[in-house]
Order: C-alpha cells, then structure tokens, then sequence
C-alpha cells in the first residue's frame, strides 16, 4: 500500500510552526510495510485542500491528513474532504456527546462553533480522540481502484494516540500485512552518528528493519521483524534484542519510548530512596521533568533553585569560600550544593548543576556549555564536569538536565548493584 | 509573486529528519511579500521530483527546491530540474575550481564525485554557496508565463545564506509585488473557540486574513494585510491592530511570538523587582519557564519546589497547623509559601503554587485539577483557588505555571500601575 500525507495549515506554510507529525506517520506507515510517496503541505484554503486532495489521490491509495479539524473558522478539512468524497455531512451524535462532556468535566460550557467537530462525512469510519474535541475519519473515495482519506487532527499528542490506537490497525487489516512487532531502545550519552556506528551490521536488511529517532533529548532505535507467524516473529525479535541490548550496553537506560526521568524514578522507587535537587543553570527543569511522572512524591522530596550565589549560600549551605575560590560554576560548589540539599529533609541522594547556559557569561576557562554535576548520599558523594559543547541556552539547559538525570541513573544503578553484591 | 516550495529527500519522508528549510524560506518570503502556495516533500526519486515540478510549477512563478545537491548518486535535483527546464548541464569550471579549493584548503583531495557539483544547467543565475561545496541555481522553465525554479542544498546553514544573500535579492528585484505586513497577538486565559468568538467580525475578510496557531501554552493570531503601498498596508493594519486589541482586552500580553515568561521577566526588569518561586505542583517548571530567558538572573533570585509538606515548613516556613487545617492544597498554604520564599533573600515578589496535578490525590471537595496561587509583596498579598478541570498531569503542570505566569503578570501590572498614579 501507499501512503500520500498532507499537513494542513497556515501556521505550518507559513514556517510558524514545523510539523513533525508528517515525520511520525511516516516512520509509523513505514514499519507496517507502507510506502509515503510525499508529503503536500497547503495552507488553510478550500481550493489548496481540494487540489492536494486531487494529486495526493493520484499518487496513493491512501491520503493520510493532519491539522484543520479544530473548532474555528479556517478549519476546512471535514468540509474538503466530504466535497471531496462527494459525501454529506451528518451529524454524529456520540461525537457531539463526547465533546460536550468534555466540556461539562471541566465545569465549562460547550462553545457553539465545538458543535461542528461532530459533522462527519456520511458512512465514514470514527477515528475516536481519547485526548481532545476533534475526532477523526477514514472515507471511502469512489473512484477505481479504491481510493481512501484519513483525517487526524494536528494536535501531536491527539494525532499520535490516534494514529497508534485506530489507524494503524485499520491499515493492517486492509494491506493484509502479515505479522508485524517492534521494540524501541531508549538511549542517552549517544549522538546520532555514534548510535548508528555502534549498530552497523547488528541486524540484517532481511531480518528485520532498523529505524533512528531523534526527538531531543530523547533518541531512539526501533527495530522492527515481519513476517507469517506470530512465534517466528517474536523469536527472531527476542534474538535481535539480545544483540542490540549487547551492542548499546549502558548506553541504553529503557525498552519502549520512556523518559530518562521514568527510568530514575523507577530505580529510585524500586530501591526505596528519596530525592532532593539543587539546580543553578537547570533552573527547575529537572524538578520539572521528575515531578512530570505520576506517583514521583513518592520519592521526590524537594528542589532549590539557587540561581544566585546568595541562595546557593543561605538555601543549601554553599560556603562563600568554595564559590570565591573555584567559582559558582565549579565540581566544589556542586558537591557542596548536593551534600546541603540532601541535608534539608535527609534525602538519601542529593543532585545538583551548575553551568553556564549563556548566551553571556562565559570566560576562557569556563565557557558556555560548561555543567559540574554533583550527587551525595550517606557516605559518598560524586562529581564532574562537563564540556557540553555549543549550543543555544534552551538547549544546553535541556542537555545539562539529561547529563545529570544519567549521572544519577548510573550512580544509583552502581550503589545499589554494590549493595546486592 | 506566489512560490511553491519543494523538499526534496529520502531522510525527509521517512521521518527521520524534520524538515525546518521550508519553514524557514516561507517566512523568509513573506517578509517580501511572497505567498507560499504549498510545499511538496518528495523522496529522492526522479519521477517524484519530475511530478513535483510539474505540479508546482502549476501553482507558482517560483519554484524553490532544497536537497539533492549532494556529490552522491542519490543527489538528483540538478538533473531532474535541467530535464524539466530542457537544459542541458554544463560544467562551470569556476565552480568546480571553488569546489576542489575548500578540499584543498582542508588538505584534502577532492573525491572524483564532487565534479559532479559544478554540472549546471545551461544559463541558468548561479547562487554561490559560501558555507559548502554544492553551488544553488536560478533556472527560467521555457513556459508561458515565465516560471523560475532555484535550488538550494539541503543543509540548513548553508540554505539560509545562500537564500538571504542571493536568492531573496533576486527575488525583490523581479517581483516588485504587493506590499504583506502581519502582526502576531499572543494571548493567555482563553481557549481556542473563546478566542475565534472574541474577534468574530473584527476583520472583514477583503481586509485582512485572520490565523491562529495553539502551541500549548501559547496562543496567538496573526493578522495579515496585503495590498499595494506599503503606506496603505500599514495604515490598514495599525487600524485592525487598535480593533483586535480592545477585543482582546487584558487577554493580551505581547504582540509578537512571545512567551508569557518573557513578558513577565520585561515587567520585573523594567520595574527593578525580583522575584522568588515556591513550587509545589508545578514541580519545577515556572523556575524552568523564568530561566529560559536570557539574562533572567538579573530579576530572578532563588526558587524552592516544596513538593513535601515537611519541606513547606523547613524551606518555606509554612506553619504545620495551616497544613492541618485547610490542607496543602489551599489559599492559606500558597500565601504562607508566598511569604516564605520572598523572604529568603528578601525578594520583592514570592510567587507559590499548590494543586493537584493528578492522575491520584484528587478529592471531591479538591478534584484533580485543582490549583491554588498565592503571591506576596512588601505590604500586601494575593491569593486564588483556580479549577482547571480534567487534563493529564503534564496538561495540568503546564496549565497551572500559565495560570500563575499570568497571575504574577496582571499583579506586577496592577501595583505598578498603582505606584506610577
């Protein structure tokens, strides 16, 4: 089967926003053996939508849409593709329901213009939306050979849980493709290039399918088996996997697509040991992204943000000697940060940053993208600096958060190895 | 003047790297009053890109490709554009002496398939590349009326050199179109519909054209004006700007792609305040959002994420009675979490929050989604229970460092506002 995408929106022609969903279908139709033939990005006009539609037609067996499912004004998708289609627009009470009560649970009332995310081309297949308003719709475009239309919102969070749940399966059965399985490698401490070295010759083209994704920070490697039965699948699947764990070592911190902060709050969790975070160039991103899993009060205690030398001082006990002599940005003052956290509520670890995310003050001898990372526990502390390299501020306080959540996944992983033994 | 832009590339379609070129060029563009009609992203295959061309071409005077200038075999854009235009190549010898020159300049000798970069179709205007080997080009497509491709290579810094240095000049000198000015509106406190009904009828579609963009958090219109004197243009726009300001009311926090955070740092910078965050739901990320600034350690001082009642009281000084009676998640919480982190170094602001981010802990008296705000200044304070309904945790995280942003943003307003009368 063959696959044609089309992002649709003013905010995306116009370079606005970039749109990754066109990407995430690709790699998603390309594991299930399907062929993107283009991607047609139009703005958010009738006849830019009908002629995409047209040509997208021509190409493929399947025009797979994002964007312009939304409550206002300029979303004209469900309209195009029904004149498309040569279809009516009905009502779909379930729709209608569903997006009124999702109103209702937050305590608020229905917009009028919501009403019209329930109008769907008469005899389509729902793509239901279990995150937002918009649902979704596969349409059957009379013409011969069949041609079919998908229409997903733009919403990344919504399109992917939709793509995944409903479209995918629908594809499946359709193509007649036979048994597909995958597993995702969560892996830090790798550039792009180096992952991709450390994995030539791991699989063989005719074994299975070896895909990169680099969603900063995260970067992952999927590998995907095909073939007629469910037990050669899997069992060839197994056997890769042993091979791709021994080739990623400890570079790789989760199967599936997890977070670095899932990983360390189940470590922290499993081996029952509390959390307390002193950030300076992080500014709370790493409190952020611990407290982003469910259940993390469980383990995370508390976090200082000690921008300043004089919170450094007063909040975690930093002594004004170790900053004057080696510097706010130095191991010393991490270590001291670390040990003076962990004292607040006697957590059993302590973290701490200190960088410089720029685009001002760096020197010399510590430019930007300099990061000390220190960790301290009962009886043992642990620290080092980084040379992260260049880069804008979002992005070396994003990689600075990364370095330290691996720092501790691998202390963590040593004190409690050390402790079993 | 309309232009179509073309992707061209493997790594493209399969989503393994997104494509920011096209963004980037269609803003490039608009700047001068060039409409993108579309972009089309192909793989690297001649017929596709042949069917490209064809099409876009259809749609625009200009097409501009990136990608496929490449030395390897799979590098087709130049071919495929001079079959297109009916050009035959012709080896630019000043080219290929500029090619082997960068080799030479690295010590290097240049590989025999890199003299395949200076084969250009005949005639056409050559865009010199000074950040690579692959030179870009200018072809007239013999049509009726005269279409134009230029292409450019694909990687993005030498894209956009090649695009601001040659491509946009030639641009402005052939086009002498309409004038197009826009202007963005950012927003916080409404929803997307709430936000379309509040400028129903504030444009008239024959003046302006109306967009909006939800980035969450972020929300924003563009209101774009086309005509043609740059006089009239921006006379109209001035007078629709007062129009959808008064609509938007104090809704309105920036003109401009502007985060909240960047506006409440201008506020605390213009008026000489600082500040101080105490952070419990939010679990880090108002601290994250402030330092995302450049130059925010001149206003923000130090941040705590209480996310333990014991660390409320040791850091923030929160009375354990208070906690007792009305409960972590409450007014009388977040005022005394205020007061406590504006002590600690004396800030002019303390800023608190205190809810429930889900999916547990919620209770039918304070439901997940429940967010209490508390903010403290010299001489006074202010606090409010907000409900923000159902939403994952990472929504309600998000939504609740908005909610508080903005809180802090209409206080430092108000009493500045107060101070100056």
């Amino acid at each position: 089967m063959k696959a044609c995408l089309l992002a649709i929106g003013d905010e995306i022609i116009s370079g606005i926003t970039t749109d990754t969903n066109s990407g995430f279908l690709a790699q998603l139709l390309r594991e299930v053996g399907v062929e993107v033939t283009g991607v047609l990005t139009v703005p958010d006009d009738e006849a830019a939508i009908a002629t995409a539609l047209r040509r997208a037609t021509k190409d493929a067996e399947l025009v797979i849409s994002t964007g312009g499912l939304g409550p206002t004004a300029d979303d004209l998708t469900t309209t195009c593709v029904a004149a498309f289609a040569g279809l009516p627009l009905d009502l779909h009470e379930p729709s209608l329901a569903q997006i009124a009560a999702r109103f209702r649970d937050r305590g608020l009332e229905m917009p009028p213009n919501n009403r019209k995310q329930a109008l769907l081309p008469r005899g389509c297949t729902l793509i239901p939306n279990p995150e937002g308003t918009a649902p979704g719709f596969i349409c059957e475009v009379a013409s011969t050979p069949a041609r079919f239309t998908a229409s997903l919102p733009g919403v990344p969070r919504e399109m992917k849980r939709m793509a995944e749940e409903t479209l995918l399966p629908w594809i499946a059965r359709r193509s007649g493709a036979g048994v597909i399985r995958s597993t995702v490698f969560s892996t830090v401490g790798l550039s792009e290039s180096k992952l991709d070295q450390l994995l030539v010759g791991a699989v063989q083209p005719d074994e299975a399918r070896l895909s990169f994704r680099a969603a900063f920070p995260r970067l992952q490697t999927r590998v995907t088996v095909s073939g007629d039965s469910a037990d050669e699948v899997e069992e060839r699947l197994r056997r890769l996997e042993g091979t791709i764990r021994a080739r990623l070592g400890d570079h790789l911190y989760a199967t599936g697509d997890v977070g670095l902060e899932e990983t360390v709050g189940e470590l922290l969790r499993a081996n029952r040991l509390t959390l307390s975070v002193a950030e300076s160039c992080t500014g709370g991103l790493i409190g952020h992204r611990i407290t982003d899993v469910a259940g993390s009060s469980e383990y995370f205690l508390n976090g200082v943000v000690a921008y300043s030398n004089e919170a450094k001082q007063r909040l975690l006990g930093v002594s004004s000697a170790t900053i004057e002599e080696h510097g706010a940005v130095s191991e010393q003052t991490v270590l001291e940060m670390a040990r003076g956290v962990r004292k607040i509520q006697g957590s059993s670890l302590g973290l701490s940053t200190s960088g410089i995310a720029g685009p001002g003050g760096g020197t010399p001898e510590k430019p930007v993208g300099t990061l000390c990372v220190g960790i301290a526990w009962e009886g043992g502390e642990w620290s080092r600096r980084f040379d992260l390299g260049k880069g804008s501020r979002t992005w070396i306080k994003q990689m600075s958060a990364q370095v330290a959540l691996d720092a501790l996944r691998r202390r963590v992983l040593a004190l409690t190895d050390a402790t079993t033994k």
